[in-house]
């Protein structure tokens, strides 16, 4: 038996790397960057015109000229007109490309114009006004995005700013969560009265499409013989094992037996917590992770979210997770000598503090509290008592909307 | 030009409701529940085993019975065995119906086993211990998941565990984003010196991928016809129109014109507010809405997320969006009478307290920034300073991993 930190620390030391691939930038949402994202050309590429109006020379305007002559209308995407006389201007408008012969933008809402001929109405003209000059947030080959960072909406606009049609991305680990247990029945089929419904599985795999893992399914009846053909079928094919159930104490609770007959070296087996003591993991010589969790769909779920995502996160090459913490909002008694995670409800108080709520039903196991609950909050293992307003680490597993 | 409370007030105004549609369970995961989710057998189905040991009846116990005659075993899925005799258990596994005849289960560790009798070991068992009794969680037909809410992976699990294998979820809106500007080329293509390429369709698309919506994509070019044409077609076909850029002052914006000319009701335009200035809001007689976003795609990506997302999260039925709130880090100015919209890193404090870094590079416009940020600080119009350690409203729009 381990403490969570052994747990976690052990976890983290199988963190691995499985190599980059490139995909169209349009499908790279929620993928990890792989590469530093650079710029093309300079942003913006062009003095870039921000107001439409006309634009002159301001030495012209600094001689004392308020009336130009306008030579033409220069829209965004129009190749730069040219301006060769003295009070001269050109209409032109947000978007377009400064023309070099001019260099100050006037807008409409400062302008008279009549017949050909535009009339400034305002003194207060800077030189340059009104243009985001060329490569002025970055220039050319310049670092726009860091490599390991998560693709986000702003990413996928970058990329299509700078012509990156494909982006090398992380790849991610091939994914199978096996659930086990004679008990489970399909869940289109009608249960007998002594059998559950398959759950665990399609929890599991949900909760990994948020990160675009898309895991195959297996299910294993309580046969020592199948068990063993399949796991040692899977550990060739994937490189993560997610099992859920077989790994306590009973007659038919073959999972960790066959592991270890078929090489899968045991790292740690039972963690002092609630839910999920029983959790059992290891490692195969050809690099192969196998997390067998607790078959409750409540330990299931937090050991993933616990233990399996911040591992994901580290072999996909994202820095270190950041700590969320939240304040507890009623006083709270847990007197094992185990850590607990409490389900909570998280809000955010008007000081912009997260407060967690406790929703215990009907303790660690209820698996309808979780349909409600936001996060789990870490009760440390050295301690019974917890109080109103102590502020914990905390484990969010909403997507936030 | 109306303020930014009044630009919410008048789009929350226009909540609309798109029905509803039947969806596989397994594809459910972002949308909205439609209906309450209903258990078909209370939770649990049966008085389920949570321990692996022996089962017998409390009565013989009581009596002073240590040693029990092994009947059979029971496993996880198989019907129930019965007891017919005094001091007599069966072994019985996690997971597995408890029998009628039997109401009490000591585990593995508390016992020793040898020649077919069970001897227990410790004094303290309680009747009915390692039971988790039938419908101790929920009963038949009771309520496991109300209407109205985000489908979790916690609920993909409880619709498994409940055999919905198809979901009510709330239809979402048809969307088209439609980019303006003959500046724009497509991504894969090399812009000459005065255009660039199309991006903020992607940035919306990308955003919106989180909702599960999935927009279909047009451009137009700055051609009055055309843009009458096409706007014409895109308010019969879709429910909801987001526009980017040509609502400007220019000779060729001629988006407000085309759409009061197709029956579009202008609701307002313009709003005290930067970035996002010019940012139009209108709805046609057919209900079709139509948010014209200013083009530079910061402004674009701000309106999207202070106005067209909390509309889309009530039209889908989401209760009210929690407010979060976030401290300001450093000191910061903004004179101008508008509200201005800050890009700010996020962190929590270990106090759980999130802080709000200023990221301002080269002002509201810079879009390299919005890679970097993780959310928008809302500083009110009313002020000019705001202070390190002020508390102010924040959209985040980050993905949290």
């Amino acid at each position: 038996m381990v403490t969570v930190s052994d747990a976690e620390h052990i976890i983290q030391q199988q963190v691995s790397a499985y190599g980059v691939e490139q995909v169209p930038f349009e499908q790279a949402l929620g993928r990890v960057l792989a590469q530093d994202l650079r710029t093309d050309r300079p942003l913006p590429p062009y003095d870039r015109v921000t107001m439409d109006g006309i634009a002159f020379r301001f030495c012209d305007f600094a001689r004392g000229t308020r009336t130009f002559q306008i030579m033409g209308t220069q829209a965004a995407g129009d190749a730069p007109l040219e301006i060769t006389q003295e009070n001269a201007c050109m209409e032109i408008m947000t978007g377009a490309a400064l023309p070099a012969s001019v260099d100050t933008v006037v807008r409409y809402e400062d302008l008279e114009i009549e017949n050909g001929v535009a009339t400034v109405l305002v003194e207060q003209v800077r030189k340059g006004q009104n243009v985001h000059r060329q490569g002025q947030d970055k220039q050319q080959n310049e670092v726009v995005a860091l490599a390991n960072q998560l693709v986000t909406p702003a990413l996928v606009g970058m990329a299509a700013a700078v012509g990156a049609t494909e982006l090398p991305v992380k790849k991610l680990p091939k994914v199978v969560v096996i659930s086990t247990g004679d008990e489970l029945v399909e869940v289109h089929q009608t249960p007998a009265p002594f059998q559950i419904r398959r759950s665990n599985s399609y929890l599991v795999k949900a909760a990994l499409q948020a990160y675009q893992v898309e895991p195959d399914l297996l299910h294993l009846p309580d046969d020592l013989a199948t068990t063993k053909d399949q796991l040692q079928r899977c550990l060739a094919q994937y490189e993560v094992i997610l099992l859920s159930g077989g790994i306590s104490m009973g007659k038919f609770d073959y999972v960790p037996q066959v592991l270890e007959e078929l090489q899968v070296q045991k790292l740690f087996q039972k963690v002092r917590q609630k839910p999920g003591k029983p959790f059992w993991f290891g490692r195969h010589g050809n690099g192969a992770l196998v997390f067998a969790l607790p078959g409750n769909p409540v330990s299931t779920f937090l050991c993933l979210n616990r233990y399996f995502l911040p591992w994901l996160h580290a072999s996909v090459g994202l820095p270190t997770k950041q700590e969320v913490f939240a304040a507890l909002a009623t006083d709270f008694r847990f007197p094992p000598d185990l850590t607990y995670f409490l389900q909570v409800r998280l809000q955010y108080s008007d000081q912009g503090q997260l407060l967690a709520t406790p929703l215990e039903g009907n303790g660690s196991g209820d698996f309808s509290n979780l349909v409600e609950a936001d996060a789990f909050l870490e009760l440390p293992q050295e301690r019974d008592r917890f109080e109103k307003g102590e502020v914990l680490r905390v484990w969010p597993f909403k997507t936030i909307w």
